[in-house]
Formats: structure tokens, C-alpha cells, sequence
């Protein structure tokens, strides 16, 4: 009797572990959520078919404020499994439960997976170089947060890279694209005019990681803008100094402008 | 033909994903290099086993001199897989093989894979607020690099965590353990006195992780370092602050002292 935190990854249903496959089939019941994050390329019935088991979907509400009351009782009695895209602790939400299953006396286990945090890594910037990182939300009537905004001026003082998550609103079905994060952006510099996002700032959209052939986009923010990277999941990186390394990668791979490789 | 980047995950043969192993199976020639870490619930007979294929192991020389001579001209005739322990871009050197092949004509493809960037989370150290990481090398004559220390200081005056990488010295099977990445910082502590790292730093340490019992201890470096953690290998996190349930958690799950929650 426990319970099994397992990452799905990040894209199909090919991207979850050998080890967290054989966890899943073993366990005797399976919940999902997809709430905290989008796998573009599967759903919930080809999860179901590759693990030979019926999967209970439940919703932010039911994971939030009712995981005591939906998931705990049975994880008392049987081995149960909980799905998350990517890796299972990356959401702050999963340490919480994680906790409380504790103090119900619940023993729990993490099976890891691929996660945008280690992924990012495929557009050439180098992941140690990352500092802080911070989440554009769909600003709302009497809410516009622009603490994205002072994280990348911050990180960017610093010389480092700033990894952007981008909105998700999964029960409207709405995933902010890196063009629509690039314009709020874009609102906050207007406003406080610090020059960290401006229309010359270089920006990295990596769209659909960990499928094979992931859309890699390196440019200024005044030409990104109007780019169509595909379908989401997006992520948007304002890179910090630039290694040779760094900037030969984006060049070759992302097609930034070569100029970029002068002033490193 | 095209040469594949294949993560192997964290810590067993079990870690890689379903797409990974696919891809290897359907590959013509494997390549793996362990001298950027460690798997240490695995060795290369079991990985063999596993893909059901020769692996042919390549040491750093091999790796960084002679990629163009031994590993592309195969990937120009056929399916190359080119194995590494956790995620393949998150070592600085497998980004610029990957330049090297596309200027070779060479098409490469990177499958993800569990990596230490994410699976820190399972400290309960929300990983958003993690700054730039940084490595404690060991010390030979005449080099004693302190820029870890420097980043323990900057991050910490931004409240923000730094994962610090231990040595792989993997030619003399030499992996930094906690213990003496501790004491190395308590060195260059006494040199620079910032206070960035004294007996009294409360710290994180995470071994094995992607096991399914890795050891998560949190507590103050005085005691802390006469610890044993088990076998490497090993990181140590310097916290930054901590949110309540952040603290909650490395009580709950890393034997922190309880006065941690009073601070938050």
C-alpha cells in the first residue's frame, strides 16, 4: 500500500520511464492530472492503452482541495498511482500532496521523468547558466503581475539565462503561446522602462519539447513576434551572456541572426 | 542515417524512456560515454542486456578529440545511438558534439530523459527558485577554484537555492561525496569569510537520486558533515529562503530540525 507519484514527461506517452511504466501496470489503481501541464502529443486514451488500465482524470479541484478525500482513502488500502506530465515534483502543487499524503500516514515514492527544467538544455544554452525562473500569466481584470519582468532584469544583471513557463489554463483549453507572452512583455517594459524586453532583445522559443523534432527559434523580439512556432506547449528563454558555444548552437540550430556570434 | 542522443535517466537501466529505448533497439550501432556521471544502479552489461545490442563505451579523449573520427563516419552510413547517463544536453560538451556533427552534414536527434535538474525537486525545494548551479571540483596543486562559493553568496543574497555538482573523476572512479564537498566550502569559507557557508548553513543533501529510496537529508553543515549518506552519487543544496512549505517538507522528509519552520 502506496502511493506512486510517476512523470509521464514531456510530450507523447513514449516519454515516460521504463521504471514508471512497470510501476504503473502494477499499481491497482491510476489517477491522472493534466492541470499543471500540457502533453501535446497524446491523450488520455492512448495513456490508457499503453498501460492496459483504466485512468481516473481528475481535475484541480479534486487534486487541491479533495485529495484526502478522492485519493488518500485508497492509497490506504492499495498500491495507487498518480500521473503528472513531466517530472512529478516540478509542481509545487505535488510536494504539497506529497505531504499530506505523509500525515495521513501514506508512504509515497517519485518516479522521475523528463522535464522542460533539464529539456530546455536542447536549444544550446548551457542549463547551469539559468538562474531563477518565472511563470507569464494571462493578466486579468485588476491583475497584471510583471514579476517575470524583474526576474529577468535580475538574472540578466547577472549575465544569466531566464527560462519563461507560459499560462496554462487547461479547463478553458487555453496555453499562452510565446507570441502572446513576448506581447505582455513587451506592456511591462512599456511601463517600467528598465530595457530588459525590448523589440532588440534576443529571445529562444523552444515549442513541442521532447517530440522529435522540437521548433528551436532564436531572434529578436521584434521580429519573433509575428513568427508562428507551431502548436503549444511553447517556452519562452531570454538568454543572459552568451558563451561561443551558446551562440554558435543558436545559430546553427535555431537560425539566430549571426551577428550574435560577434559579440561574445 | 542520423545520430541520436539518448538519455538514460538517473540512476538504473530502468530510467530510460520508452522512446529512448525504442530508438536504441532500432539503431545499428550504439555508442555510451559514463565520464560525465555516474549511474550507479546499473552497469553496461545490464544496459546491454537491456537494448539486447553490443554497447561500444567511448572514454572522455575519445569523446572530445575524436568524434569526428570515430563516431560520425558511422552516423553517415547508418543509425547511431550515442548514450549518456540523465539528460543528453545537460553536459556542455554532448551540445558542441551536436554542432560538430550538423558541420560534419551529420542530422542528430536528442531523446530526453530524467535528470538531476528536475529530480532535485524531490527535496521539496520548489525548483523555480533555484539560481545558477554550480560544481566543487576537487582541489590539485596550484588550483583551488572558490567561483561555487561566489555563487553559493549570490544566489543566497537573492534568497534563491544553488544545487552544487560534486567531482566525477570517473578514469580513477573518484566521486565527490557531500562530506567533502562540505569541507572544501568550509575552506574557502575561512578564506573569504562572507558567511556564505559556515558550520551553521542549513543544507540539502540528495543521494542516488531517481532510486526509489534516494536519501534526502537536511540540517546544519556542522552536523551534517560527519553524515553518512550512503553510496555517491551525491549533490548538496545550499537553501535559499524558504517558503513554509518548503520548510514543511525537509521536516517531514529530510529529518530537518523543527526550528526551520519558525524562521519562515
Amino acid at each position: 500500500m502506496a502511493l506512486y507519484f510517476v512523470g509521464l514527461g514531456l510530450y507523447d506517452e513514449m516519454d515516460v520511464t521504463l521504471k514508471g511504466l512497470e510501476t504503473i501496470k502494477k499499481c491497482d489503481k491510476v489517477f491522472a492530472e493534466f492541470y499543471t501541464s500540457l502533453m501535446a502529443g497524446t491523450n488520455l486514451e492512448r495513456i490508457e492503452g499503453l498501460v492496459g488500465k483504466r485512468i481516473v482524470r481528475l481535475g484541480r479541484e479534486d487534486v487541491e482541495m479533495n485529495f484526502e478525500r478522492i485519493v488518500l482513502p485508497e492509497a490506504k488500502e492499495r498500491d495507487i498511482a498518480f500521473l503528472t506530465a513531466g517530472d512529478p515534483m516540478v509542481a509545487t502543487t505535488h510536494a504539497d500532496l506529497r505531504i499530506r499524503a505523509k500525515r495521513a500516514g501514506v508512504r509515497s515514492y517519485v518516479i522521475h521523468a523528463p522535464s522542460i527544467y533539464s529539456a530546455v538544455a536542447v536549444t544550446g544554452l548551457q542549463i547551469y547558466k539559468f538562474g531563477k525562473s518565472a511563470t507569464v500569466a494571462y493578466p486579468e481584470k485588476n491583475w497584471f503581475p510583471t514579476s517575470h519582468y524583474d526576474v529577468i532584469r535580475e538574472n540578466g544583471e547577472r549575465g544569466l539565462h531566464t527560462l519563461l513557463f507560459l499560462d496554462v489554463k487547461a479547463e478553458q483549453n487555453r496555453y499562452m503561446t510565446a507570441n502572446e507572452a513576448m506581447e505582455i512583455l513587451l506592456k511591462v517594459e512599456e511601463d517600467k522602462k528598465a530595457g530588459a524586453f525590448t523589440p532588440e532583445t534576443l529571445v529562444v522559443v523552444l515549442a513541442r519539447a521532447g517530440s522529435l523534432e522540437p521548433t528551436i527559434r532564436a531572434g529578436y523580439v521584434g521580429e519573433m513576434i509575428d513568427e508562428d512556432f507551431g502548436r503549444q506547449p511553447h517556452v519562452l528563454i531570454v538568454p543572459g551572456r552568451l558563451h561561443i558555444v551558446e551562440a554558435e548552437y543558436l545559430v546553427e540550430f535555431a537560425g539566430a541572426p549571426e551577428e550574435i556570434l560577434e559579440s561574445v
